[in-house]
């Protein structure tokens, strides 16, 4: 690269793309890209995807008027590209930091961001109700509608639904299917296949303009095209054609393939797609980590490996540095994730009846451990959280012992399944939630809040959380020897640094039973799961103080131990609850459900959680003080509640 | 037919259909037919779509051995001649009756129910499940796996990603694909033209068992088995297989199209299937209302209609007897279901830019008046509640107001979409959920319970339930006026009968505000939804005994009427709340936690709802006896609240 003045800098709008040559908007693209590895490279955040879409981003923008034409990207985590273009080229360093720009597209950050994502496979679904909308409006024309999928996210049922719904009404949408062979692991099940089959296609479709773009935009599509074409010619085309028959048949004209990183193709083929007058997918073969040499040699491992970067590694190709081998210092505790992925190794060589499921996070959940060390007992069904429900409910059903392992915010994807297929029947299933409580940087729609309000009001399931990570070996062994639904959740990031059990000492906890884990006066403080910890901080903080406080786990959700929530309802003169998950519905509310429903007398109860707003993105120790969600927080708020009016206040030291 | 004994009364497991002959199995299934008509005409129960699949029925038990092999039945409502061939034949005449036959397949009913269902498209992933399950245990072949499902339950994206997953695996499963072009009503969308094309091709696929027993055993698929057959007969065979490419391309070998009324070519194509040690699809086409002259006639409106039939209407050929039109008799009120399909003609043209939504459930939300009055604001998705979902977020985003008309019960498949894309983003989406409660026959798949603690406990919903048919329309109206996500649930039935009012009389109610509906003394009920009636009854008999209570609407549970609360809270010893959900994180707990927020003294509260189990199914008079959901309970819960330990009870008369 030269070090002439980029062409990047004088795009301020997407407009600005307007008059520039292929030539010039190729070179846009890889400024683009560069801009991206330097900026994640510094700062952290998605990688790989975004480099894999520079060309098609430039190309869409170069060809559309943002925001009167709507760009919706799946997932949003290739969306850097696009927010480069639209305004944000400068603000791209505070991307996902607290305050910054969002980490997805956002509908409140940009005009041009049309929709709001995180979970995949909604693009498809917003594009033929924004193109139906205009219909309705009377305004057919009122803008072009775009939707950016992965193949990874085509697993997902719901864009299924999309384009069956959009081939029945022929509405006039563009898919560009950027297929890179990958969601963040690579892809699996028999949809992946079909879509390697043709990509590996060396025949990749380049720009021939007249021929294609007739076949577009007949009335009559490909059939009635073909029929006016001479044999041999038909013969030939029909090789580029014959991979798009899955659309075909659902009533949409297919585009394919499309080398995803030549500007002048792509521009051809969305100009001809564009054009159409009913819907469409664009076939784009793209690399994930395009450009950026440590993902692309390292193949698909590579890829899944830069999936996110994290601050400095770039600049080292050394992704994701984990605990510091620093001489003598203490190692930091294992992640959760870490700690389930390898207990539930220890389970599947206890009984082989145990087998571990995810939707596609395959590194994210740590059943990659599990995958390696006992593959015939790993599932992954790809981005398709209800088919994961769905097939541990027939595993069950035929007598195994299946983990569904989904982060606690993937889970709301199967949620009619665990009802109806789960609870109802009374099946063996236990789901591992991953990520409960605010996850952090990746925001609202990845925090964990609701699991607990979502699950505890369905019969039959029995619902628990660790305080550490030795908990968490013992209830993942108490889900799996108590034999119907349970739901274990956990949070995201590092254990408190207990000893770890070993898989001689990992044991079941009796079902329904909390633990007093320090004796004091006048206050209570129960918590659940992480809100353990956070009760234990608060309480150091009011010993300071003279408060002795009593601290209680209460390990399940459902059932409650009412025993112990009566012998601290009766000892004390404030209860208060900790969890981390929205208050509404959800454990503090479960316990007062108890203490209403037991009739005797009620302390007064104080409820600590997560607020009734969708919490932003940004480091967690941010978010929680923002939320109130700190030791010290609690301990102010149990001052106040005891003190009332007596002037006493937690020094602020 | 003749009046010979039937052979049906021979079939007492499905094991004695294994020595009888082609047309002996042909017989059978006509008389499983005739037994269904006779049945349900007498007592009512789902009706078109057992008599299409008779034939398919007694070919899948004639060639396995149930339950060792295992058919699953989609959604179940075709089970009927299942259960009569696997030993229900005499107890058919109890089917969904309180403690009679389950209306769906139901594990804990028979053996022979493998999973049990009610909500559609999820066999195909138990399938994969209990095959791979197999597989797991070390015993592929320790017994077939069949799943039937029909055209309109494919839609569901659950279907696809389970297709994909079996694909992907070569699980060995046979999937007949019972294809009547009708879910409950016809269905809409590209799948649904696919199938089409490809039913109505002349050349149905009967018995020619060499050749295509060969292609689909075949280890390299019908490619390879392509390859070596001479071409003309390649050329003949291939307009059989080309409607299976879409299969083909995830990795599923095709046959079709078979007639699904011959037992013969059933047999021939099943054989073949089972024999497969890959995934097949077996595409049947079939008749829904099959040998009924009344269904059969009335084309696809015929077929919708006796899609379930009521008692007594068989025999009269007069589908679903509405109010009885005794001279001087007063007519029943409306049902919620009517008002709510009205008002929304009212509101789409007060406002254009109202538009209703169903996911494949045109009359049972009342949509089907839509769809008459005002077609360009009426949009059905088909069974694809998540697409139902996301189709109306892109319609909000357009300016449009989507009301999405799915119950309550159904409403659980678009969790996900209800939390990350309607409320993450506030969108404006209305839900209106019909059937919110017990509904009944349709027993615990189909009672609404959970919608008040699912929705309650995410940021941006407003959540209200009218108390009547006439409050349904200002609370619709409310939900199209106030801008933001809205969560409106009601009753499966009749109104309770009070004055509709007019379009000019309809009016928003200020968001937040209940209403107290009569004054009282020590005890005050506050009832939501339909919970206010019974809270009217038990006041009515309260007040025999002497005991004035105060009775209120809370007409939202999510704002909570905090002031309405309050004032209730100081003025009374005791607050009943009422709710037809579950008590878990539902409209009392809501209560609870705000009584707990205000610090403030509170009365003893009585939570009054569904309990913390599945409920059956049965008339709702006989399951709200069940679990105590009636004026009567309450009034005596409050007696003995009221008077504990004073011996007053309330008389029994």
């Amino acid at each position: 690269m030269t070090s002439s003045p980029r062409l990047l800098d004088r795009i301020d709008r997407p407009q600005d793309l307007h008059g520039l040559t292929d030539e010039e908007l190729q070179q846009v693209a890889q400024e683009v890209r560069e801009h991206i590895i330097d900026t994640v490279g510094e700062i952290g955040g998605h990688f790989g995807a975004n480099l894999g879409v520079c060309e098609v981003t430039v190309a869409l923008h170069s060809l559309l008027d943002s925001p009167r034409d709507k760009i919706l990207w799946d997932v949003g985590h290739q969306a850097y590209p696009h927010k480069i273009l639209t305004g944000r080229r400068d603000q791209l360093p505070t991307i996902r930091q607290y305050e910054g720009l969002a980490p997805f597209c956002a509908i409140h950050e940009s005009e041009h961001d049309i929709m709001g994502a995180g979970h995949a496979s909604t693009s498809i679904g917003y594009a033929v109700g924004l193109k139906e909308g205009m219909r309705l409006a009377g305004d057919l024309d009122a803008g072009k509608v775009v939707a950016v999928i992965g193949d990874g996210a085509m697993t997902g049922g719901v864009a299924f639904e999309a384009i069956h719904q959009a081939g029945g009404l022929g509405t006039p949408i563009v898919v560009v299917l950027n297929d890179n062979g990958m969601s963040i692991a690579p892809n699996v099940g028999a949809l992946s296949r079909y879509f390697n089959r043709v990509r590996l296609n060396p025949k990749l479709w380049h720009a021939r303009e007249g021929v294609e773009e007739g076949l577009v935009t007949l009335p009559g599509g490909i059939g009635a095209a073909f029929d006016r074409l001479g044999p041999r010619l038909k013969e030939s085309i029909k090789s580029f054609w014959a991979p798009g028959l899955f659309w075909e048949e659902l009533d949409w004209a297919y585009m394919g393939v499309i080398d995803g990183h030549d500007v002048r193709a792509l521009r051809v083929a969305l100009k001809a797609a564009l054009a159409a007058d009913r819907p469409v997918v664009v076939h784009t073969a793209t690399v994930k980590g395009k450009g950026f040499v440590a993902a692309e040699e390292g193949g698909l491992e590579g890829m899944e490996r830069w999936h996110a970067a994290k601050p400095k590694s770039i600049a080292n190709r050394v992704p994701a540095p984990s605990a510091p081998a620093v001489p003598g210092a203490v190692a930091a505790p294992p992640q959760y994730t870490q700690v389930f992925g390898e207990a539930l190794i220890d389970e599947v060589r206890r009984d082989r009846r145990v087998v571990g499921i995810t939707a596609a996070m395959n590194s994210g959940t740590g059943l990659n451990l599990l995958q390696k060390a006992e593959p015939e007992h790993y599932f992954d069904v790809g981005i398709a959280e209800q088919q994961a429900v769905l097939f541990a409910s027939g595993l069950a059903l035929e007598g195994a012992k299946p983990v569904c392992a989904i982060y606690s915010t993937f889970l709301q994807r199967a949620y009619d399944q665990i009802v109806h297929d789960v609870c109802i029947q009374g099946l063996d299933v236990t789901f591992a939630m991953d990520r409960a409580g605010l996850v952090g940087d990746d925001g609202p729609t990845h925090h964990g809040a609701f699991d607990i309000a979502y699950l505890r009001c369905l019969p039959n399931i029995t619902l628990a959380a660790p305080r550490d990570e030795a908990q968490l070996k013992h209830l993942l062994r108490t889900a799996l020897t108590q034999g119907g639904p349970f739901g274990l959740r956990y949070p995201r990031g590092e254990g408190v640094g207990v000893a770890l059990p070993g898989p001689g000492e990992v044991h079941a906890i009796a079902i329904g039973t909390g633990e007093v884990l320090r004796e004091g006066g006048r206050v209570a403080l129960l918590g659940y799961g992480s809100g353990v910890g956070r009760a234990l901080e608060a309480a150091d903080l009011l010993m300071e103080h003279g408060v002795e406080a009593t601290v209680a786990d209460a390990r399940f959700v459902k059932p409650l131990d009412r025993e112990l929530l009566g012998t601290l309802a009766a000892d004390h003169e404030l209860l208060v609850t900790v969890e981390e998950g929205t208050l509404a519905g959800g454990f503090g509310s479960a316990v007062l459900e108890a203490l209403s429903d037991a009739a005797g007398p009620a302390p007064r109860v104080l409820r600590v959680g997560l607020p009734d707003r969708f919490v932003t993105h940004g480091k967690p120790a941010l978010l929680h003080a923002e939320v109130g969600f700190t030791g010290r927080d609690i301990a102010r708020r149990v001052q106040a509640a005891l003190f009332a009016g007596t002037g006493e206040v937690l020094s602020e030291a």
